[in-house]
């Protein structure tokens, strides 16, 4: 069938709309009408090709609600015209340790939405069914797609390392993921304080679930403090003053990727057990427990709306920073 | 009571016989008298003052075995005439919420044995009750000293992080602690390789328990490779190729304290979801757990006995790495 993508004919270039030709839905398969797509970082670095991975003409767009418009061999028929999620992940082996093994999320044949295939910024999208999310009652899917990327990204380090809802949070940045790990923090149980270059922020930080709001230049001033801190910032930090704010058995769990390594002494992460961990999407078991948890504590991402048509306006402006939390571009494309 | 003691009266001073005075145990307390005890690098760290937390004259030796002389108040007099293994800790607050938490050994006002107190490099040395380790049978008492540091450094990477026997365990380093992970690594059921820069050990690591041993330079060549890397190491290395080195889902835990920051690349460890822990010695509960498996196992250090007279020549030799794998040093002092 014939679709229409936005697409960037070459790295950098601004998207266009376009038509592109989609096969139908094969075995496991399901087609996606897209209804919202949220626009991400990872776009961004996609556009770029700051990984080295992405081929043009490149479609991005991996935060998608969608209805589904068609489904393949051995896809349940009652999926027609339900409203599902769609996040970095469409496709993985299913054969492998990593899929079997309930982390599928590691496999190492796993299709990217918007890697040698075309992302959410269209009209329609493939996908497979493992990786499609039901979005609940409760959660809005106008406002949904973001928490398939952005969402997924910050839930993962308090369900897949099954944090206690003791222990005292620290998130630090407060953007299109730190926002979202607030109200996750918060409805944990945990203690939670948001760490932050612009106080200007405080009050919503506040509102979003931050017990206390602190700049980020006076971790150093709290020692021991936290059992966990999730770090979004992509920015090369104060690594030893960083580790010092961990407990003892505290785990600095890192999301954002600076250009140069994490500088970690291996004293104090020796004396107090403390440890540095990373993780990129979840599983899709992770991903169906992290709605449903949305659903049941009105957690929602902050977004700004704009029709996909205007695409290239909401880049340039995340590129500066300047949406309070995260686009969602509406369709049809 | 006057007891003797080897001891540094400055800084990187040689140890010398001297007398010195205890006070008859407190409550809680027990009276070892020396027969074995092991020497440790930490020993060296100490005489030097490496760690800023010396103080002279200082008497080293943190790998004690010993018979009960006299126990304080509070004590089962059972224990009298019984040996006993002490290691870096002899006494914790037993009231924080780390020693009531089950980690004593992550106490903000523990008391390790060489630290503003005398060792055991002496005739006799006090502990406190819940820091003293009953040796099993099964396990030689005039071998078992360095289980007590060295050991419990090791074990502690498996036992308090609950490691499956299914793990692809790497050990770093074959020398004082490394000797013994591949042992505990092998009896804990994992697949075993031994990581060294001396293929002349290669036989050596092969009884010890190495499946295989592999030139620390050829990592490179396998990535993905191990679950878990036990890095005895304290010098700097290509951390890159070592987080590479992790299959996803694994782990580096470091033990060595290298003199520069690990340098942690963020990519692998978010998009694999590894991580990177350290740990100190552990709680009373591993290390009698410790003891119980070694003697189940048949573990033991190799050691290298000479008289406490000759710890001057132990010292000096362990500096230059002359020891297969640890030196102990027996009594009377």
């Amino acid at each position: 069938m014939e679709i229409t993508v936005w697409q960037a004919a070459a790295k950098g270039a601004p998207l266009e709309r376009s038509k592109a030709t989609l096969l139908d839905p094969g075995p496991d398969e399901v087609l996606l009408e897209v209804l919202h797509c949220g626009l991400c970082h990872s776009d961004l670095s996609m556009l770029e090709n700051a990984w080295g991975v992405s081929t043009y003409p490149l479609v991005p767009g991996h935060e998608v609600v969608g209805r589904v418009a068609a489904v393949g061999a051995g896809v349940d028929s009652g999926l027609l015209g339900t409203t599902q999620g769609l996040g970095w992940i469409a496709g993985s082996c299913r054969h492998c340790d990593w899929c079997l093994g309930g982390n599928a999320n590691l496999c190492p044949s796993l299709e990217a939405s918007v890697v040698g295939r075309h992302g959410g910024f269209a009209s329609h999208v493939m996908a497979h069914q493992d990786w499609i999310v039901p979005i609940p009652d409760g959660v809005s899917p106008a406002d949904a797609g973001p928490l398939f990327c952005g969402g997924i990204t910050v839930f993962a380090p308090l369900f897949d390392e099954a944090v206690s809802p003791t222990a005292r949070v620290a998130v630090i940045g407060i953007g299109g993921l730190g926002h979202l790990a607030l109200q996750f923090a918060r409805a944990w149980g945990c203690e939670v304080t948001a760490l932050t270059t612009s106080l200007a922020k405080a009050d919503e930080a506040r509102r979003l679930g931050a017990h206390r709001v602190m700049a980020l230049s006076e971790l150093g001033s709290h020692p021991g403090a936290f059992d966990l801190v999730i770090n979004t910032s992509n920015h090369a930090l104060d690594w030893p003053v960083l580790i010092a704010s961990l407990a003892p058995l505290g785990r600095l769990h890192q999301l954002g990727v600076p250009l140069n390594p994490l500088q970690i002494p291996a004293f104090p992460l020796i004396a107090g057990r403390r440890s540095v961990t990373g993780s990129p999407t979840s599983s899709p078991a992770s991903l169906r427990r992290m709605v449903e948890f949305c659903a049941r504590h009105g957690i929602a991402p902050l977004v700004e709306h704009l029709p996909m048509a205007e695409i290239n306006t909401a880049i340039a402006r995340l590129h500066q920073g300047d949406v309070r939390y995260r686009f969602v571009l509406d369709g049809p494309a």
